[in-house]
């Protein structure tokens, strides 16, 4: 008698980003992934947002392993704060590439000693009830893997992020063969990757890029900075190939951009020509036509290289008109604004910019409609369930699987959450499970709608005002001058006489409250609170946060 | 003996709206539009962003008139306020509708008998030294006047927004007859919209969007809700005629397109069939495919109809499966976060939704390149000086500029605030007046980089941290527990604890002020302020806002 095949989604889905899968049976579970996600701007200072990982917390003992699709931090970066939360660490699997990237982000953490285990294509991996298999996939990353988690129920194929690439700038395209034979055999469920369902036809391929930047370069007569994600590394080498072949230097700026291409190096995915890298700070030695410069920043974040750049602020590159810089990585949505905003700065400092708008110097990572349904043919699976994307791309991959023939009651449109479950009778979603979010705000991680955060939203918008009330301990008659501060409420204009007034509005609330015999400090500060927020309102017209303060002497 | 022609830019250049030229002959001016823009999201609690506008209320005595190209709040939302600041008010001259625009927005504002004065193409304002021509163009509204300003030294063309639309829905071309006319005649200097100077190419023409509509409604089997700009009544109209085409009744839903559509139909720009519209808490009594639902919403705002509609919470429209909204715009640059919440919340409805992106139902207002050097070749200006466009935009357009043959030194690449400056003997940059924004918060106006926002920024990112220390008046000893508050600052774990911490390190401080002898409440307050905040750092790895108060009784 065989048991139920539980795939539980903590995050990824109904969503872009912080991707975390559960696939559990017979009371044992492999975790695929522990990602994270950037906040977005009503998360008032938040760091970073995590899968609410409840569910991993209570089932800590049953975890046989985690296992990593690739370094990105969407599929990594809530590593950290996972294991803080489990006493013993299951064995944790990836990529070469991905466990230098994860073991560099761990020890910034301070969390030595994890049972780190890098794994190739075709490896086997034996843990629990399951026996896993990493199938080489190509993305925007090296050491992309899918795994193939097999069960006595059957194997589960989760991509990762993926595209069949047919020219991939390492030459070791998808396992094709591989998942072929998957589906000759059979796959029970496929979770895939729904990041780009909206897109018609095929992505592009990563190197046809090259040749592009190698074009964009040749037109341009003054220095050159290109701007990738870091860990695009094999981007880094297209530019370092290009730039080698037209005699520029190349100097790597940003700390995330040194260290991807360090790792990139040891580990022989980067091919850097002797003598081509620059140090920063040599920048100015070398003519303008001489130079490439590789920055971090393609987002547009505050305090990347290249922000400082078109903020005319950066220690080693002043940039000025002549100078080109080339975006070879499109805006994630939501930052959008953020690149525009960069990009229109560059612009008023005298520089051109080059977007994938203006020439295909862009390859996306993620495989198109097409690829999808190459994909869905190829393993053959009898459930679906994608994974990856909004609302909007869950349901266009849906409806991709059922354009190749998986019959819809066999789709799964999935929620985080929601656990789908498989036995021999079929397959439905069960009882919903805790998920959601949690954020990290500096060094604290805690709940969403968490009370700071609805604080400060309150306090972004209306500001604060704050009345200290001195009364007597005898009979709560008020004996010292009420202090008023205002933080972030616009002065009016006479607001002097605002304050003498609302002293006096908070000398009558005093008095009554004291003629009623109110003497508990909580009341008071209650009816003062509520006495002030309706005469600030009047005069006002405004809801600022009312902290009233009554002290006893 | 001709004085000097000054052209100064108050807003619209270097950035995406809040439109505001001043051209100055004579020491008399006439202000070309008043806009305004909406805040960024680090603009805090910001409600409305306005130019700088101090230069008007200076030379308030010298305003001849405010001519309005159309009306659209990015060139006629700050009209209210800078009449407020006018103890004299000039004539303000628009069309028809956006004078009956303006007049419904000064109602609002309770600005009553403001001199608006309807003007058609081809008539002429005499105001001081100058002869205003409007001249009809085309845009995503009706009534587009860009207006011919002349003085003794020659002619100004300021264009506002326009396209060359060979089809508009109203019939009525842009007259290029006339601008070829003026350009006979010679135009001294264009300030010409630059918004879609990195388009190549034509802009679709308004009439080509109706057909796609009416397809569009066509293969939809449920109800359809469509979202536009409630200005652009010629869409409007567009979809009147799709929806009367198909046997469907239109609601139209959200307060401004309700009003909108009652002033385009009062003043003959819209057409309505006789009951063919419905009230929106009809809807219900309608099968699906038998409605079209017209709503405000098209930015993703959150307030809007359409949000609501996203959010299962609008009084009369209940999403479900089957529906179709459909798009007939694109999220202005900043809203596509908020645009794209709205698209993924409709797919969690059930919805389909379509946008310009699946097929073309949506033209700008704006002439694409091909548009700009056709203006340019038409009017043959002297001097030219891009306006309404971000850096890149305005480089773009002077480019266009220098490619039909305008002299590069004749080509003026303007900032806000920056005087161009044209005699006899040639034109050139004048020394800089004040320019930039002012915030509309609530009903302050106020400086930007106000303190308000800057501590709204503030408490938005950390929270506050309030200290309230009791001493006594005899020797400044602490005669009271320090009360201590925070707000928007994560709970650590043992908060008692922490808080307990806290108090001993206020009274630490306040004792060695008692012994070093300080005294002053003010020195007293900033020497907690620094111990505390120091403490606070070191235990919580955080910078709140700390606000210390010392009651002396």
């Amino acid at each position: 008698m065989s048991a139920t095949l539980r795939i539980l989604p903590l995050g990824g889905l109904g969503e872009i980003g912080k991707n975390m899968t559960v696939v559990e049976y017979d009371g044992k579970i492999v975790v695929v992934d522990t990602g994270l996600r950037f906040p977005t701007p009503d998360q008032l200072g938040i760091d970073l947002v995590l899968p609410d990982f409840t569910y991993l917390r209570e089932r800590a003992k049953d975890i046989q392993a985690i296992v990593l699709t690739h370094g990105h931090e969407d599929h990594v970066g809530a590593l950290p704060y996972v294991l803080r939360e489990l006493s013993d660490w299951p064995p944790v699997y990836g990529g070469p590439l991905t466990v230098a990237m994860v073991r560099s982000k761990l020890d910034e953490h301070k969390l030595k000693d994890v049972p780190l285990k890098e794994v190739r294509p075709g490896q086997e991996i034996s843990v629990g009830p399951f026996t896993i298999e990493p199938v080489k996939m190509a993305h925007s990353i090296p050491d992309m893997f899918a795994y193939a988690i097999t069960c006595e129920l059957g194997t589960t194929l989760v991509t990762g992020d993926y595209k069949f690439d047919q020219t991939p700038v390492d030459g070791v395209p998808a396992d094709v063969a591989r998942l072929a034979e998957l589906g000759r055999k059979g796959v029970l469920c496929l979770c895939g990757d729904s990041t780009n369902a909206d897109r018609p036809g095929w992505s592009l391929s990563e190197s046809s890029v090259g040749p592009r930047l190698e074009e964009a370069f040749a037109r341009c007569e003054g220095r050159i900075v290109v701007t990738c994600f870091a860990s695009n590394i094999h981007r880094v080498q297209q530019v370092v190939d290009a730039a080698s072949q037209l005699g520029r230097k190349v100097a790597l700026v940003g700390r995330s951009m040194r260290k991807n291409v360090n790792i990139g190096r040891q580990l022989g995915h980067i091919n850097v020509p002797d003598g081509i890298l620059v140090e920063p700070k040599q920048i100015t030695d070398f003519p303008d036509h001489k130079l490439v410069i590789m920055s971090t920043g393609s987002q547009g974040e505050p305090l990347s290289a290249l922000r400082r750049m078109a903020g005319a602020d950066h220690p080693h590159v002043d940039l000025h008109a002549g100078d080109t810089v080339i975006f070879s990585a499109t805006a994630i949505p939501g930052n959008e604004r953020a690149v525009n905003d960069t990009v229109d700065r560059l612009f008023h400092l005298g520089a051109n910019v080059l977007t994938p708008k203006d020439t295909p110097i862009h390859a996306s990572g993620h495989g198109y409609a097409e690829e999808l349904k190459l994909m869905l043919n190829l393993v053959k699976p009898e459930y679906v369930m994608p994974s990856h994307g909004d609302h909007k791309r869950i349901r266009l991959h849906a409806q991709l699987a059922e354009a190749v023939g998986v019959p819809p009651e066999n789709v799964f449109k999935g929620e985080n959450g929601l656990p789908l479950e498989i036995d021999g009778k079929g397959a439905r979603f069960a009882k919903r499970e805790r998920a959601g979010l949690i954020f990290v705000d500096g060094v604290d991680v805690g709940e969403p709608g968490d009370v700071a955060v609805r604080d400060r939203r309150m306090l972004s918008a209306d500001g604060i005002v704050i009345v200290v009330a001195t009364v007597s301990e005898q009979d709560g008659s008020s004996v010292a001058d009420p202090e008023i501060i205002f933080r972030g409420v616009p002065a009016p204009e006479d607001e002097e006489e605002l304050v003498e007034a609302m002293r006096d509005a908070v000398e009558d609330s005093l008095d009554r409250s004291a003629k009623e015999g109110v003497r508990e400090i909580s009341l008071l500060q209650a009816q003062l609170h509520d006495d002030l927020a309706e005469y600030i309102y009047r005069r006002l017209r405004r809801r600022p946060m009312v902290l009233p303060v009554v002290v006893e002497v």
